[in-house]
């Protein structure tokens, strides 16, 4: 990006907090951007938005494949569009990482959402390595809160890997499954059942009603054994159709309840608390990593002992010792 | 661990290569602590064995959940060991962040395979937020290699998360997959294919067989757009019944030509030094990372910048600044 023609840190946070789309998704681009220059840049716009962040909800949602994820929130975002809310979509791509691009292209998949002037979907790669989530997801979802998004919904695939991540970047966390999932599916329960404030049995309806309902009792028993994520909150189960929209108004009204939940009792105030200390620490260790390696006696060093250890010169105790006394040289 | 109790590295590495399972296990337990005494002790006996490491066939599998992976691979390593091969399976077990336990417990639905003499099964956790893969799965593989293990299995599930960090684990990466897969299955194809070497068609009996095979020519199909990940290896597709064994034999004839194909080439020896190097790099990063988190000055600063970031009073970059400059200090 051309430095001449980059805007002020204020100008573009103004911009953005105006709801200048353009202008949301260029910085977004930067966020994720492994660019030093661009990660300064957008660490000062940050910054100015920082005093009007913290107003949406913040909620995950995870499913495994199959569950109808896109379905879901296409039926649920429309309906909260109309009733004049704004919905940012954040949905976690699996990026490949040797063409490094994205394989799902989720926002063809909700056209209506997409194509709603109170929606923002943003399928972003999970950028290889890091498991699910996009590393700067909690980044991009401060830029759409200081956009004016009441609802921030970050979305990713499930099987046990990422849950873990998300739940650190939420309020509120939602679970999307469906009747008679296989045996795998099955033993990855427990763990996720710990994560979770709510699991939506989707898909019930036709023919799977009967199923769906009876999913959602043993599930219930399930989680009687099960410590809630949130105190005082007792995880729910309910049953759902995006089809045909049966439990969306319960989901919208068990969405409120929590919030009010948690808003009473300091327990938003205490997790918002965790979630900036999490971004402090995720952030810092990027920066002196990147640091490290930018530097170019420590990088010296580091190749000559790289050499040494693929030679079989030198054990990794020695070399990580000759690096770090580079480093506090 | 009780440091009087320690033996001296090179008399553990002495057991483990004379195949002594329980150092093996036990040495595995100090490999994934996260103790910087356990990870000092455990570079110190990986540095005694990595002269009787490398003999190994390195071998990921990845599959969706339902794909039949244990089924796969009970029936497949029982085959291997029965013809005298000693088979390691390193099951990457999706742990649970806040009760830290595993969560699948694969070893025991591969109930003949663990119980056979010439077989090693070990479930680790994914510990939490590295997404599919324990961060230190290559150690462990080094450890069977070094026990004697003809074939190391890395098996984990697959969903477009983890597959690119176990191709950087092994040499030949094979996928699992099934007929008639739902449409999130089928959209997270694409970058997948860019990363394997070889997908099985499973569950190929009974009703399925002819969707199976419909399947599999349907991904052959979708192979030809794709660049292999091994240099002129064209990928292949094959069906197998994990039931009534259809298809095994094809299988490891096929992975025996694959690795004579790559000895020959010298394709597996730069295929080791990448994989060494890639091992380098995530060990000297998390030892730098621990030893700043572990320096008091670096500390007190770090504690500091971040009560002042809580309270607003400070943006990242310059927090970041602060930091750095105490590392360089």
């Amino acid at each position: 990006m051309n430095r001449k023609n980059q805007l002020p840190p204020n100008e573009i946070a103004y911009k953005i907090r105006s709801g200048h789309l353009p202008s949301l998704s260029r910085m977004i681009t930067r966020v994720e951007s492994n660019r030093l220059e661009d990660q300064n840049y957008a660490n000062d716009v940050l910054n100015e938005l920082l005093p009007y962040t913290g107003n949406s909800l913040r909620i995950g949602i995870s499913g495994i494949p199959g569950s109808g994820k896109s379905t879901f929130m296409e039926a649920f975002g429309t309906k909260l569009c109309e009733q004049g809310m704004k919905i940012a979509v954040l949905a976690i791509d699996p990026s490949s990482p040797y063409s490094g691009g994205s394989i799902l292209g989720d926002s063809t998949r909700m056209e209506k959402l997409t194509q709603h002037p109170n929606a923002f979907v943003r399928p972003s790669p999970s950028n290889g390595r890091h498991g699910g989530l996009h590393s700067k997801t909690f980044e991009t979802m401060l830029l759409c809160e200081a956009a004016g998004y009441d609802i921030v919904f970050i979305e990713t695939v499930g099987v046990g890997q990422s849950e873990g991540e998300v739940r650190e970047l939420v309020d509120f966390f939602m679970l999307l499954t469906i009747a008679r999932s296989g045996d795998d599916l099955q033993g990855i329960k427990r763990g996720i059942l710990e994560l979770v404030d709510y699991i939506i049995v989707n898909k019930c309806d036709g023919e799977l009603i009967r199923e769906s309902k009876q999913t959602a009792i043993s599930l219930k028993h399930s989680l009687q054994l099960i410590k809630p994520p949130t105190k005082e909150w007792s995880q729910r189960v309910i049953t759902c159709s995006s089809i045909n929209g049966n439990g969306l108004d319960q989901i919208q009204n068990d969405i409120n309840q929590f919030f009010d939940h948690i808003k009473q009792n300091d327990f938003l105030s205490q997790r918002r608390v965790d979630q900036k200390k999490n971004w402090f620490h995720r952030s810092i260790k990027q920066t002196i990593l990147h640091s490290i390696y930018s530097d170019e006696t420590v990088r010296n060093i580091l190749l000559d002992q790289e050499i040494k250890f693929l030679n079989n010169e030198i054990g990794l105790s020695e070399a990580s010792k000759k690096v770090l006394n580079s480093i506090y040289r």
